[in-house]
């Protein structure tokens, strides 16, 4: 358990370190992407107002956006009851998450005899944003 | 990378043969909780339509409102873009996912100075449901 401030314990160990963070879109309600933050993200995020994770696969801080100019603005932090999980309310720029165009990482549906099925359609081109 | 029926390859493999599920109320947009699903959960959610987790603590599978009989009834699962996190879009019966009464698990904000807040008000009484 990790004391974050005065009053505030939150479990960073249950997953080595880090936490889980949910980013939901301040507007339209929807949930955008699920990430993680060490307690060094979770201080620059508080800080700076905008979304810092931590990227599992470059083992380093990860400021949302940064390339594609998608940034997330955190309106709210909340946490969850057992002190294991963070919400992120933000404003989303560019009004998609996923480095896909999509404006949800979530916009692959699962049907019950196992098939998936895209919903919803990108908004931007993921190669005039990362120019690949 | 676990091949769950003809199309789907959801990788329960970076959390230890577990995926973090996040459950939202499909009326609301509230996000509710962060819960795991092994294999055996994700099929029976699928299968009954209710949704199933993995209890961490338990170690064993969790019928969402089986004590409370606030369960959830599963209307869509989502998957991300990386598939390794699930989204569910549920009817929340009794109106609260939280042991605590709260219709949500987030219930606490973080403020900047790192303390925490309180926000919104219990639906019911955890001793009138637990018994404890």
């Amino acid at each position: 358990m990790h004391g974050f401030g005065r009053e505030i314990v939150i479990d960073f160990e249950k997953c080595g370190g880090l936490i889980p963070v949910i980013a939901q879109d301040v507007n339209s309600g929807d949930v955008l992407m699920l990430a993680y933050m060490n307690v060094e993200a979770l201080e620059q995020t508080l800080k700076t107002g905008k979304a810092t994770y931590y990227s599992r696969s470059r083992k380093a801080l990860w400021v949302k956006g940064e390339t594609s100019g998608n940034e997330q603005e955190v309106r709210e932090v909340l946490l969850d009851c057992d002190g294991d999980t963070l919400l992120l309310r933000v404003v989303q720029r560019g009004g998609a998450a996923c480095h896909t165009g999509h404006a949800s990482c979530f916009h692959r549906r699962v049907a019950e005899d196992g098939s998936l099925e895209t919903v919803g359609v990108p908004l931007f081109d993921p190669k005039d944003v990362y120019g690949k």
